[in-house]
Formats: C-alpha cells, structure tokens, sequence
C-alpha cells in the first residue's frame, strides 16, 4: 500500500473512530455472540493472494465489531474501567505510526525524556510525596512482579536473582484476602509458591487488618520463613476496600519488609486531595503503582510504577550485552532495564497528550464527576428497602445486592441476583459483573467510562429495577 | 473534546501520519540530540488548565519529533527491524478507539475467536507441524519467560508454583553463548539463578555445539542438578546464527527436557519454504515464538507463542478468583490465562489486516526481497578485500568489519570501526549498531523496514565506504 492509499484509507479510519464513538451508545455493551459465532465467519486458512483493504475494513465492520464488547460505552459498569478518550486515541496513532522501539535512550531518545517528565507529572498530580522514582510499565500484573522481584532480591541480598532460590530459606508474602488475584499469580511466577502467600483476613469495609498481619509475620518468623513483602491494596477489586498503608507500613519498617502498595484503579482519584488520606504513610512504601488506563482517560497499556530506590529495580534487571551498549553509558536512562521486557512502546506520549488536554483542573473535574453521579446513585439505593449496598468504596465503584421481599434463603437470593444480572447484561444495554462478599453473589457498579452522563446511571438503574420487577413476577416472589 | 472536534483531529493526524510516512527518508535516522536536550524543554510541572490540541500537536512536531530515532526510516539498519505497514497502522487506530479490554473471552469475544484464527493462519504461513496451538504475548522476553515457567512446572510437577522453589533441588537451564540475553534476564526472573544458566560454546556458524550440550547435561546431572529447559535460537542475535533443532530435540527428549525454540527475528523468513531447513526437527519443542512485530510488517508488540500443551501453560498461570468468572465456562478460551498479565490489547487485529493486505504471495515477496538486496550486498563486500564479511546468516543479517589497510593490530582495527560506525551514524543517512564476535567488534547490518529498497542499501554501502576512505586518511592509513 503505497502512501497515496494510506492517506485516503487513515482518512476513512479517522471518520469511522469519530463515527463510532458518536454512537458506540446505541450499541449492546457486551456483545451479543455466543462461543464461535466470530471463529466460524472466518476462514481457517489465510489468503495466498493479497485482499483489497476495502473488503478487509467491511469484515471488520461486519464480522468483527458484533463480537466486541464495547468497553467506552457510557453503560459499560463492567470490571474496572478501562476507559480512553479522544487526546489519548490521537496519540496511538501517532506512536503506531512512529512504530519507534523505546528500550534504550538512543533508540529514541525524546520518548526516554518524555516518560520520565510525565512520570514527574503524575507523582506531582496524585500527590505523592518527594522520593519516588517514576516509570511505565505495561500492566499492574507486570509491575507489582517487578515489585515482588525487587523485593526477593532485596531480602536475598541479590542472591535468587545469581544462584537461584534453591539456596534460599523459604521466603512469605503478605495480602489481604481482597487482593487481586494477579498478585498470587505474580507469587507463583517469582518462585515464592503460592502456599507462600499469607491472605490476611479483612475489616468490615474489607480493609486488611493490621493486627492479623502482624500476627501473621510473628508467626512466620517463628516458624523460620522470611517475610519479604506486603501487597497492601488502595481500592480491591471486589469491594473497593482501602488497607490501611500508614498502619502496614510501620509493620513493614519494624521487620524491613518490601511494602509494595497496589492502587490500580482507585490511584486515579489521588488527583483529588480530598481522597489522599488514602495514601497516608505511603512514604513508608518501597513502589506504588496505578493504572492511568483504568481510570485516567489513557489507552491500554499503561502503568505507572513508582519507586523509592530505582537502584533496586534496575539491579534487578539489568543485563547489556554488547549489542545493547550504547556510547551515552551512564549518562542516560534506559528503561529496558526498569522491568521485565526488553522491547518497549512509546507509551509516554498517550500520556502527555492526556495530562496536557484536561490539564489538573479538568482530571479533578472528570474524575469528581465519576465519584459524585455514584454518591448520589448510593444514596437513592441505600433509601430503597428492596436494595442493599453490601459495599462501599466510596469512590465509584459499589457492590449491591437485590433484596426480593419475602426471600429469606440467601442462596436463593443469590441466585435471583445472578438471574438479575445476566437478564440486564442480555438487554445490552448495561453490562454489569459481579463478586461474592462474605460468600454472597454481589453485583458490582463500576463508574468510570469517559462518556459516562448521570443520565447513563440512571437509566441503569431504571432498567436494574425494572428487571427485578419482572423477575419477581416470574419467580413469584414479591 | 467532542466528537466533532475529534474528527477534525483524526483528520489532520491522518494526513500528518501519510505525510510521515512519504517523507522519512528525510529525516536523520538516529535521532540528532544529546542526553537532557528534549528534558530541557519540557516544563517540570502539568498545566493546571487544559491546553489547545493545537498547541500539543505543535509541539509534538517542534519537541518530541526531533528526538525520536526513525524505526521505519528505510535505511534503519541497526538492532533488528521493527518493522510496520500501512494495514497494520490502520488496524492500531481502530484498536485504540475500540479500547477493549481483551482478557476473557465475554470481555471481547471477536478479539479471542480471532486471535485463534490468525494464529492458525500463521502457523500455516510458517510450515509449523500440528499439534501447536498458539497465543499472542507482547514480547518475545515475557513469551521466553512463559516458557522457562511452563518448564520449571513441568520438571517439578507444578509444586514450584505451589510451594516455592525453596523446597526444590537446584535445577539448570541451557542456552548457547550467542543466545539472547534476555533469557539470562528470564532465568533470574523465575528463580533458577543466573549461574544456573549454562552457555554452551558455537561452532564456526555461531551455532550451539550439541555435543557440548549433551556434556553440560551429563555433568550436571552427575552434578545433582535437574536439568529443566533448553533455549535453542533460530537467528541469533549477534550473528544470526542457527541452533540445529533437531539434534537439540533430540538430546531434549532423551532427558525430558523443555525444547524452547527461539526465533524471534528470523521466524518470520519461514514464510519462505526454503528457509524452513531451519526447524527442522521442531516437532520435538514444546515452544516455540517469533515476533511478528520484527520482520512481519506488524506494529509492536505482537509475539506469536506457539506451544504443544497448552494445558501446561493454562495450568502455570491460571487463576479465576469470583470476579473473572463468567457463564461461559469452560466452552470458551479466556486468554488471561496464557501468560503473564491479565490485562491485554486487542493485538489479533493488527495482524489479520496484516496477513491478509499481503497474503501469503505478498509476505513471501517482502520477506524475499529484503534476503535478496542482502545476498547481493554480502557478495560484494565479500568481493572487497578492505572488507570482511564476519557472519552471515544467510537471511537479512550480516556482521561486517573494516580491514584497514596495512593495519595488523587488532584492536586498533576495533577501534577504527567503532570510529566509522559511529560516524555514520551522525550523518543520519543510515543507522547501524555493532557486537562483539569472539571478541572483536564487528557492525551489524540488519534489513527488513517496510520501506527499504535496494537503492538505500547501495547509498548506506557507499556511505560506508566513504566515511571509511576519509578515515583512513585522517588517521594516516591505508
């Protein structure tokens, strides 16, 4: 394709992603498709001659795109936000077309300079105290390993790292039972082994409780492990829960634990001081991270990791061979050596033109906004009897759970919920998912989507409630 | 910004992208500017207002641009290739609007059932045998580690994600002295120890001697260690050099060792069936990767993982806490599950644009072309007794050194080519990165952007020539 048509058809994109977030509303949020409907349209062999782009942009629109589930849609409540928005979609294009590889500084020197002022920014923007160090990764999966791996080689001296930890005594981790499940994932990769991980018992806001934890280590260390690090949360993801970083900390101090603090989603609302209480004693963490494309308007992926000592990281990583040596040396950052690969997009800039266009100002705007249309939404839920709000994070994420009058049984109750949610997610016209608290099937109602109106919930709601209407006739109950 | 704002941007980045594109070969390939000089002209601080796109535009074009070394420039000649398309550019900017989250099958289900289908597709296009089923990962440094997991799970009967590898003997894994380094980054990563990573001396071809393979084994063993994994490498990273598979398998199969097959630049010349001597014997590997986002016209990141068991690889990282379950069960591919993070871009996208815009005809036309314009190349430095053809992979690789005439000192013979790469490098007309082959320094010489025609091989070869013929001069040789 020569540049002529690479102009006429990025044209023809350019309408179809305007188009496209113009009405990705009067979509179904999750696609209505069952298991191979897509795989069957598409043939299983690949094509020996090249096809017309036309054809393949008709297929994508036909074939395609009634298998997405729309993740922008103003209804989409699902997970966690993985929301966008237009500075940052303006970008991508830009960075796939440079198609630059960004590991080392002179591979591309400006997108090296670029992260680290933006990693400058944010810190600055989400209140962090002085004395963390900034970078992009691509997940929080990635990151918090990168931070339990910091971690096993602090403790060992950077002994796993060389000899391997068959040499070492066995080594624990610490969470909450809310904790995401990627950092028990993240447990096994490193070596610790998953029995390794103590899953601390949480409060009543689903908060891990400090005194349980530093029974836990006690106990441990009378038992001849060594504990190394301690994932405390900022938003969990079922509940919202908040650990207590000030309390975890001192813990951490007192025994020279890794405290790793995990805010994938909730780290966003940082950019209102009103919530910084929720970092409060996070200069006695060692990393910190949060998902700018959770919650901040920034494409997938990006992932912003801090930490107190970058020596730390980068000795945990480094490795240049002589065909990754460049004349700058010392003088420059390479960030191929601040995780876990070696190639590396040029994700820095999404996030400057997102920073740029909202400003402080209009983050705090966007992000209060989430958090005020939820407030209200809670309020108007917690005042209906036939409604529980089983959690809140008091961000913008809730957990609630259908009360039908005259149901005692809790697991029949369960299942009422999980017939309400499926009936609402089949209307495509909301997309909720859920969890179990204390054993019981809860709804979660994730606020986050750029285009996400007041008008967005509450016809949401609207629909939730006449669902459960229409179930309760069905089911008799009511 | 609204969407009708957003559509006049998309617009004028779409032309900005064509103009790009039909105008890089203008542009210094590396980028011209020393470390701190994009920094200094960033503020240190975010706008608390908004800003213009305008303005953000203007100065990614005046600040950013300047300091951004040109991946797709046509006479890029360093590292490997990362090499892009047209379709694959198109395809990132429907992707980016998407923003899909693509960790489950219910959170996109097209994105799932079509990376399915393209992976099928390109173990066709690349003459893999059945009985591989592939995936996609970002990079071939996390596809490597999944594997070096899979191993150490398969050796110890997955308790090492279980109970840690602590309670473990001491196990070894094998690459050779060419192999690439982020192997020795992944064996630290998943906690067998650098040490424990044995090097096995090349042949003449930079090619892993079997024989001392199959001694290091025996030695271990005898050892106490439990050899778990073999990395062979189709197309080293120096010097492009071939690990024979099948003798490999071979030795693989009479311990029960993983076979990793690493081909991740030179994977993509097995579009080409002359060139699939190369895997001969891969039916005995239990993984297999090359990068598409390399040689095969797809943007970064794209890692094609192919395994034999894809149950061993579910079974390494599989986890499914309450709120990642979905109705769909087990009828569906959730490919969270297959590597290392869970979030994931829709990555399929890009390369079912790709491989049908060029077919199979159109992949082995570019592929075969960039080997061609080498060949040719090769045969005429070869010609040349100033110049020594140091190793050649007989695809689009080569290493190459400068013989100086009347200059016997080998070292000064090293730092002359230094001097010479490094001089051409700063006039921006062409952009090469070096290594060290047993010891000497050689440069590397590595086609494979979209754009490179025969005409900037022979304008970077005339280059060379000249910058070399002024540097014999000042340095009163030759």
């Amino acid at each position: 394709m020569d540049t002529r048509e690479f102009r006429k058809w990025a044209h023809e994109m350019a309408d179809w992603m305007a188009d496209y977030l113009e009405t990705v509303e009067e979509r179904p949020v999750r696609a209505a498709v069952e298991p191979g409907d897509i795989a069957k349209r598409l043939p299983s062999t690949p094509p020996e001659a090249g096809e017309d782009m036309g054809r393949i942009f008709a297929d994508f629109r036909e074939t395609i795109l009634p298998g997405i589930t729309h993740w922008q849609h103003p209804a989409f409540f699902a997970y966690f936000p993985a929301n966008s928005s237009p500075p940052s979609v303006l970008a991508e294009m830009l960075t796939a077309t440079l198609g630059a590889q960004c590991m080392s500084w002179q591979t591309s020197p400006a997108a090296t300079e670029l992260e680290t002022r933006v990693m400058e920014w944010l810190s600055q923007l989400i209140g962090l105290p002085e004395g963390f160090t900034g970078c992009i990764q691509d997940t929080a999966s990635t990151a918090s390993l990168c931070a339990l791996l910091s971690a096993r080689e602090r403790a060992t001296d950077f002994a796993s790292n060389r000899s391997g930890m068959a040499g070492q005594g066995r080594m624990t981790v610490y969470c909450s039972e809310e904790t995401h499940s990627s950092i028990e994932k993240d447990v096994g990769i490193a070596g610790f082994g998953r029995e390794n991980l103590r899953k601390i018992a949480v409060d009543d806001s689903y908060a891990m409780r400090p005194d349980l934890l530093s029974e836990a280590i006690d106990r441990d260390v009378a038992g001849g492990f060594t504990p190394v690090c301690v994932v405390a949360t900022i938003g969990t993801t079922g509940a919202g829960g908040i650990d207590p970083v000030a309390a975890i900390a001192k813990i951490c101090r007192k025994h020279g634990i890794w405290l790793h603090v995990d805010a994938a989603w909730a780290g966003s609302a940082l950019v209102l001081p009103e919530h910084r209480w929720m970092i409060e004693g996070i200069e006695g963490a060692d990393s910190f991270l949060f998902n700018p494309h959770k919650w901040l308007f920034t494409n997938f992926d990006c992932t912003a990791y801090f930490v107190r000592d970058p020596a730390a990281l980068v000795q945990t990583f480094e490795i240049t061979p002589e065909y990754l040596k460049t004349a700058e040396g010392d003088r420059v950052v390479n960030y191929r050596d601040w995780g876990i690969q070696l190639g590396r997009r040029f994700r820095a800039l999404k996030l400057w033109f997102v920073l740029r266009h909202y400003g402080a100002f209009g983050l705090r705007q966007a992000i209060g906004g989430h958090i005020a249309m939820t407030r209200r939404l809670v309020e108007r839920m917690q005042a209906d009897q036939d409604w529980e709000v089983v959690a809140d994070s008091g961000l913008a994420l809730f957990c609630f759970r259908w009360l039908p009058a005259g149901i005692a049984d809790p697991v029949r109750v369960d299942s009422l919920n999980e017939a309400l949610m499926q009936r609402v997610n089949a209307t495509g016209r909301a997309y909720f998912t859920h969890t179990r608290l204390r054993g019981r099937y809860v709804i979660r109602w994730s606020v986050g989507q750029t285009a996400t109106e007041e008008r967005h919930v509450e016809a949401a709601w609207a629909l939730v409630r006449e669902t459960a209407a229409v179930l309760a006739v069905e089911a008799g109950v009511g």
